[in-house]
């Protein structure tokens, strides 16, 4: 066997096997293999007209199938799974070849071995891959992070397995240093988690308060995805919401059981946030929402609470009450990407990765879930100004919202009025009028604990640390 | 030197000091010990005449000093320097000896050091302390995990220091093996933050929508002290309020910065939380409304987004939307309680701890920063119904609640319109119509996840997983 493939991947379940093949119909030869040879088998045998594999049954034959430097993509499970082939892989590379994570990885796990194998001279390439099992195949946003030598060498093929923006621009850069891209892959489903939470309010209340039916609603969301919520998920919710369960007759939503699962990069990114002090509270209130539509029990048990039952709108208010909801999606979704984009710029602070926010805005428009015509816009707002303190500081940005929030806020109140849950919704409206607000409680906060614990405070008026003898005569002192 | 004190504490900063007074005071022959010596020597020169005290140089000599089996207390930093205190004190003792980690540590931390110590037959008690410098002195809530034979031991004494609730029982209970007391005492952090919080928003509509000035509110919390809301927070929060700042004659609350930390165990909480799939969305937002306080160049660029001015309210007005605020102050509280036990019954189950929810809420009744009568109806709640799915579902609590919800609702509509944030307020209306809907978006959620990534879902009708080949026919397969 002679060493020609230029890539290999290990793990063919139908992510790897996808990457691969999408490799091999780029005209990249691709070194193939698994644990169990028979899926190493099944792929050349199914898809080996697609391009040129080398399948390799043990992991030596696998190494020796790459050209060198090698570049090998593990495409196995998150966790022990992927150390594990990473220490059957390390002893049989040689300084200068490139280990591609293709996995959800914490990034932290991802900075551990990227440390651990630079001692050795191979370059860590933890790597975010988004778009599920099609993206793989043909075309995901890729979000690689290493070192500037390893993108030098894989760059280019990975541009060429991306999906293109509407620009065609490919869909991948260079993110930054070690766990630069697994990071900003967990803040991308993190945002993922939140736009959907979203869309389901939306849906929510264009059900219970507007009286729309599920059909109606789809027509609603394809008016809308002709505007500036063009996306992937709104597209598809309205093929699913469009959609008819065949046995029942029943609208396919209302047939389905209304419990959602909420995974790892999804929790984690709010795990982070909280350790990096950034407010995530659009991300964390889908995350909760998930979490609470599981516990079948509680609902259950918590079904006889008082509240308000919803009256239907007449069709003439219904059709202005969508429009409000357009309006409160959109600021709520303009509000979830301020929060997102403000933990990867913490992130990049906190690690030294220098990461661009515009070039992930722009590498996120096509290939990954979130895709959206709003993320150029997000590009174009980094691209003028890198050091915007937020998007909401974007001029554009900040007088959508305003032109916005009249509507938004109106939406919440029916929400509120009617007993309609919309989290997502208020947490982000919460969060710009926190944002905006001259003076906020968290004077109080540090008075009382400034009384309870003596932790200090400062003050508005002059530098130092100060503490009231509140047991005392009160006079101030200072810490 | 005679082996005959029945405690020892090592670690005399503030929290330490004072436990130690503490011990003394109620009799008990108290060794004391520091790194640094001259702490030691402070510590008995200045209280020597409250008790027994048995200074001691070295860790030696302070192991000797105490009675067998020896019950040991540290109290220095949680992390590294609690570690390394047990590194060095653990080789000194023996079989049956009980070290007393009195800090904040977190519970995996508890976890694996009472797994240590274990196999050395040392008892490791990690043991939640609540009530800050005072209550340390004169009775703090004390919250002990470990071994039943631990508990036998050192209850008595702990009984002894402890606060006493208005029945005269002492705030301690055996609260489970292992991590169970660090754990309770987190989630006991986390649900000070909550009501910190809430009370900041109650303040801040009373300020901003009904044009009350800081004494005003003052007076206010001291008539809410005196209703269902009476607790240790309402009642400083009076005294901070009320206070004026000698230097400029301005309203205390006035003067102070308003940015306010967030540390440990608040932020665990919600991480905790996340992991056990718990949603603790009030407990959540005052993390958060901690941490975006303190964005200041964040909230300097954000001063001028676009928002209602709120307009003051007239006196008649005012004094009944005050009334709605205390409806919604309560109402809120009563979700985050429902959320911080529902955090504890997850983590009793998930670590077999079997801890008694009853309990906890009784003692919490006394000493602690969120001490409150509330707390002896939510034990009345938990020994009336044991296996009470949630707060929610106590007949009493879900009166009160359908009571206040028309009020929490208007002063919600309030604050959404007149732009005043109130993310605890919101969040928790939020879950408590989340959790008594009937059908909730997560239906569409699993519909979309279905489309992208073959997630699969269930159906309202029949067991088992389905998927629907969403990109050809649209068949539906089960899964």
């Amino acid at each position: 066997m002679s060493n020609h493939a230029q890539i290999g991947v290990t793990g063919l379940a139908v992510m790897g096997r996808n990457l691969a093949r999408n490799f091999a119909r780029n005209g990249y030869t691709v070194a193939v293999h698994n644990r169990t040879a028979s899926k190493t088998r099944e792929l050349v045998e199914e898809f080996g007209d697609e391009g040129e594999f080398v399948p390799a049954e043990t992991a030596k034959e696998f190494v020796a199938a790459l050209e060198r430097p090698r570049r090998l993509v593990i495409m196995v499970k998150a966790g022990e799974p992927t150390d594990a082939v990473i220490e059957e892989f390390a002893p049989l590379l040689e300084p200068g070849d490139m280990i591609i994570d293709g996995g959800n990885a914490h990034f932290a796990d991802t900075r551990r071995r990227e440390r651990e194998l630079r001692g050795q001279g191979i370059h860590f390439v933890g790597t975010g891959i988004s778009g599920g099992e099609e993206g793989a195949l043909h075309g995901p946003s890729i979000m690689p992070g290493g070192s500037v030598e390893s993108y030098d060498s894989l760059g280019p093929m990975l541009e060429k397995i991306s999906a293109k923006a509407d620009d065609g621009a490919p869909c991948v850069t260079h993110v930054g240093p070690d766990g630069a891209g697994h990071f900003v892959k967990m803040v991308h489903n993190g945002i993922e988690y939140a736009d959907m939470q979203l869309i389901g309010e939306a849906y929510q209340l264009l059900r219970d308060v507007a009286g729309y039916s599920p059909a109606e609603i789809a027509d609603i969301f394809r008016t809308w995805n002709q505007g500036r919520l063009d996306s992937y998920l709104i597209e598809i919710t309205a093929e699913v919401l469009s959609h008819v369960d065949a046995e029942t007759g029943e609208p396919f939503v209302d047939v389905v059981v209304d419990q959602a699962e909420q995974k790892g990069t999804g929790r984690w990114t709010v795990q982070i946030a909280l350790d990096l002090g950034v407010p995530v509270s659009g991300i964390a209130e889908a995350v909760f929402a998930r979490s609470l539509s599981g516990h079948a029990a509680l609902r259950e048990a918590s079904r006889d609470l008082a509240g308000p039952k919803p009256t239907p709108l007449s069709k003439e208010e219904a059709a202005a009450f969508a429009d409000k909801v357009e309006q409160a999606l959109y600021a709520s979704k303009i509000v979830s990407y301020t929060q997102g984009f403000h933990e990867i710029a913490a992130g990049s602070a906190e690690y030294d990765w220098d990461i661009d926010l515009g070039e992930i805005a722009a590498i996120w428009r096509g290939g990954c879930i979130i895709r959206a015509a709003f993320l150029d816009r997000i590009r174009a707002a980094y691209d003028a100004r890198p050091d915007l303190p937020s998007l909401l500081s974007d001029e554009t940005f900040a007088r959508e919202i305003a032109d916005a929030q009249d509507d938004w806020r109106e939406v919440l109140v029916a929400a509120t009025r009617q007993g309609v849950p919309a989290p997502g919704f208020s947490a982000a409206l919460a969060y710009y009028d926190a944002l905006r607000a001259d003076r906020l409680p968290a004077a109080l906060t540090q008075g009382q604990r400034d009384y309870f614990g003596a932790h200090t405070y400062r003050r508005v008026d002059k530098e130092g640390s100060f503490h009231t003898l509140w047991g005392g005569g009160r006079e101030e002192v200072s810490a």
